[in-house]
């Protein structure tokens, strides 16, 4: 078994509305110090399989059909066993 | 300067609606091995200071604040100074 560990990130020319709207509300606390906020997924889930050969086969059809749009999206991974 | 990332996650008991959305994804395209998806979010901002005691108040502010919910979330953060 695998836990699985993956950062889906826009790629940098794509905007992102939820980082903006943060840091908007950064401007208006008066947090003037803050900048270029962006905000991601980091998303966590196991993998029940014995190899990690296949568990990263599956991993990687599971980003690229469910969890991210590879057109806006790019993603980094970790599987550590357990 | 410091590049700050911070990982909030939905505290364990609270329903993850989005995570729960890819589970169902996944199980109707067929990965049975995919098990107990949680989504949650990767922020990452800078923080234009110089001292790093500085820039911990700032994050801790920010994210009380602005970018968690401390009642249904959780936070851990990284600061890197550049």
């Amino acid at each position: 078994m695998f836990k699985a560990t993956v950062i889906v990130k826009r790629k940098p020319a794509i905007l992102d509305p939820q980082g903006k709207a943060a840091q908007q509300g950064a401007k208006l606390l008066g947090f003037e110090n803050i900048k270029q906020t962006r905000i991601d997924k980091f998303i966590r889930f196991e993998i029940q399989v014995d190899e990690i050969s296949q568990a990263e086969e599956e991993l990687k059809q599971y980003c690229d059909k469910i969890l991210t749009n590879p057109n806006m999206e790019e993603y980094e991974f970790k599987l550590e066993q357990f």
